[in-house]
């Protein structure tokens, strides 16, 4: 079992720092873990060797059993160090660390850092942390952090992340989209266990359809960008990067000192990868939905057709999609014409396609089809602001469906609408920009292109 | 009475294309004129002459009695010229044509309305419209739109709005966020009153504590600017403007052609005349929500402290700051020391400052206050996940108080804080980037700094 396997899928667990005082985080973390439903062995630690939350407690880390798989360390920091060779003498095969008050703090806090990691690498036991809020796995039913209020629903979307505070609002804002997460790691410090090492193994994880990370600093740019490789394609990975300007970077603790056009180079390097790379905390969010909403139609082209009942908005999902580096083209003279044939003669039929209020309910599939059978078009974005009519979204949802090209949608005062877009597969976000941002997420987690192969009978000399 | 005092404050108002049908737009209409609670004359017209929820109807135009102040119009479209002709007769002051099939469809379109101006020029009659949404004005409970579900609450902001669809975005938005509307214009396809007008008139109206624009096309730049001059530094003007790129100027229809630059000029005008200008329909909002929810505090400079207890989000709010033409300066070494004399040792003291979660709750009030006595920060954007101790928001509150300098804030899982942010006069934004955009939106409506007077004392040959 590798390191990472049992921190995922541990069949044991040890819970140090465990306290019968429900004001303390290490009593919080042991009724975490009990109440998640963890199916194997828990075995809370605590010197009295009296039973916490109805769980039989084990006297020392030296009496626990053999071959556990995984500690919990929620200790004071000054207890680590001698917990961690306990452990490491013990065999466990990976710690998480949830203490604060090391290398965040000053150079002892990095020099028992480095201690800690000699320790554990002599005894091939791993660590995660410190100062990190710990690991969820919902095929164990694992619930080994502080937080205690994490989504319900079942799901493939797997994080890892740097902040422990995004960690929070990562459970928060996915479970408000009822969207379910299978596993989380908080991963602080990065003493041992890194961004890009977790990510090879979630690459790999057949629980894990999406992958979401919160970073601060790559430590192995080449090794997150190489998993990154792998994965794409089939298993989109989102990447929200804090610590861009000089004082992100000074509040971040990240001492590189300020790498001119370093974001432009992380730019470069997720787009070649095909890490989907946000700009801003929503956007994140709104593109792990969206991608776990459209799992696998991608834009054939960074273009998009604005349909819509809804002027204003269309024209300012229209500017988001051509100032955020997607194309709005005018239609062909032949879908124009065939659009005008069922369309209102007021309707704009240019692209924006405006439909108006106007339109034939039973001519709306018709319309939409027709657009998106325009060869240049990689997808569209629906915008439907008050005309609550199904077929508005019946026939946006049917062209997508139909030719395989991606939707996803902006409405308000719809309902009927957007529960029919939600029902049918396309995503509903709260604003024309984000709309536009999310369908553009799916474009940047579109598979690589083929490389060329030089020898190819393409390139004889009659082609050239 | 001007045509505007007769469109927002009328005496009286006759209603044209009512219906028994509550399924046609005449209808609701008149339900809403009646249900608004409108205390004037209500006359609507309609050949029968027979009550229409419970109100008695005209038979005909030329039957209403003198003086009528405002008409609202929403015949189909081929039967408003002889209308507006009659209402010119009538001596009436102003109509708004919700009606569309005008300007917006074709050269036809645009033809009549011209014959519309014409006609209304001659007679003193001013035209709102054709093609909008309609009128609101709570001052006299005048609901005279399409919309029925409008905001309860009392307050003052105004808006002027070319796209209708905007306007029920508006009410949505201000709704959710109980916040009251005074005044609200649909101007749909200007062929009279335009927004400029507009504006002049709600620069004067002592209802009125803010505008909101949403803009396609400004018809006299130079107008708009100088009324909006007039307005800087008391009463804030929040814009959002579509039509920036091609595809967004096709589809708002207007056939200007593409000025290159045309954006940068729009955002230095605003910029000068002190008129927030925001980048997306969320930004909208949020800046319309803080000025409001902070109608005096503005930066004296555009440099932000944030403070915090959650490492993550507050990088984020750092680098957003930077990115979006803000500064977080670095705090000067005396705050510094004041700062570590009452934090934790592994505080972060730069600034950001992270107070952290293991903060004195008694210490946070200083430490806040600290750093807005620091003469270079011209204010707070206060950051919080999870940590909800009343001591943070109290402390943000009371030192943006005693120092004059606003705060704004980004808050999740932290209901109290939440709560008390709220009661204290600071916004609370849902993610740390719209957070920091919002207090740019109190920087950018700050007062104009005085113009320079060449024979100022100060420029005497002593002084140079």
């Amino acid at each position: 079992m590798s390191g990472l396997t049992a921190l995922f899928v541990p069949a044991s667990i040890a819970v140090l720092g465990v306290s019968r005082n429900p004001a303390k985080l290490g009593y919080r973390l042991l009724q975490n873990v009990k109440e998640g439903g963890f199916g194997g062995a828990i075995h809370p630690v605590n010197p009295s060797g009296e039973s916490i939350l109805g769980l039989p407690t084990v006297p020392s880390i030296d009496a626990l059993p053999d071959a556990v798989d995984l500690a919990l360390v929620s200790l004071p920091a000054p207890a680590v160090p001698d917990a961690i060779k306990a452990l490491a003498a013990r065999r466990v095969r990976a710690a998480v660390i949830l203490s604060s008050g090391f290398g965040e703090v000053d150079d002892d806090g990095r020099a028992t850092q480095r201690d800690l990691l000699a320790t554990a690498r002599a005894a091939g036991l791993r660590l995660v942390g410190p100062n990190c809020m710990g690991v969820y796995s919902a095929p164990v039913s694992l619930n080994g952090t502080y937080f205690w209020d994490l989504p319900r629903a079942a799901g493939g979307i797997s994080i890892v992340s740097q902040s422990g505070a995004y960690g929070g609002l990562i459970f928060r804002h996915l479970g408000g989209r009822g969207l379910g997460v299978a596993r989380f790691v908080s991963i602080g410090n990065q003493v041992d266990v890194e961004i890009a090492e977790v990510l090879e193994w979630l690459v790999d994880d057949p629980a894990t359809t999406l992958i979401a990370c919160f970073v601060e600093a790559l430590r192995d740019g080449a090794r997150f960008l190489e998993a990154a490789g792998r994965a794409t394609g089939r298993k989109p990975i989102v990447m929200l990067k804090g610590g861009r300007s000089d004082a992100g970077r000074r509040a971040a603790g990240s001492h590189t000192g300020s790498l001119a056009g370093a974001w432009e180079v992380y730019c470069a390097a997720c787009a070649s990868a095909r890490v989907v790379l946000a700009e801003e905390t929503e956007e994140f969010f709104d593109a792990i939905e969206t991608l776990v909403t459209v799992p696998t139609r991608r834009p054939a082209a960074p273009a998009v057709a604005v349909v819509t009942v809804s002027g204003g908005p269309s024209v300012i999902a229209a500017d988001t999609a051509e100032r955020e580096g997607l194309h709005v083209p005018a239609l062909s003279n032949a879908t124009r014409e065939a659009l005008r044939a069922v369309l209102p003669p007021f309707a704009a039929v240019g692209n924006p396609v405006d439909l108006t209020p106007q339109v034939e309910p039973a001519q709306i599939a018709k319309a939409v089809r027709r657009v998106l059978d325009e060869a240049t078009i990689g997808g569209v974005v629906a915008v439907n602001v008050g005309l609550d009519i199904p077929e508005f979204a019946d026939g946006v949802v049917a062209a997508a469906r139909d030719t395989g090209k991606p939707a996803v949608a902006f409405t308000a005062d719809a309902p009927q609408i957007t529960a029919r877009f939600r029902a049918g597969g396309v995503p509903v976000l709260p604003s024309p920009e984000r709309a536009v941002r999310a369908w553009r997420a799916l474009w940047r987690a579109r598979p690589p292109a083929p490389r060329l192969d030089l020898r190819a009978p393409s390139l004889s000399p009659e082609s050239r």
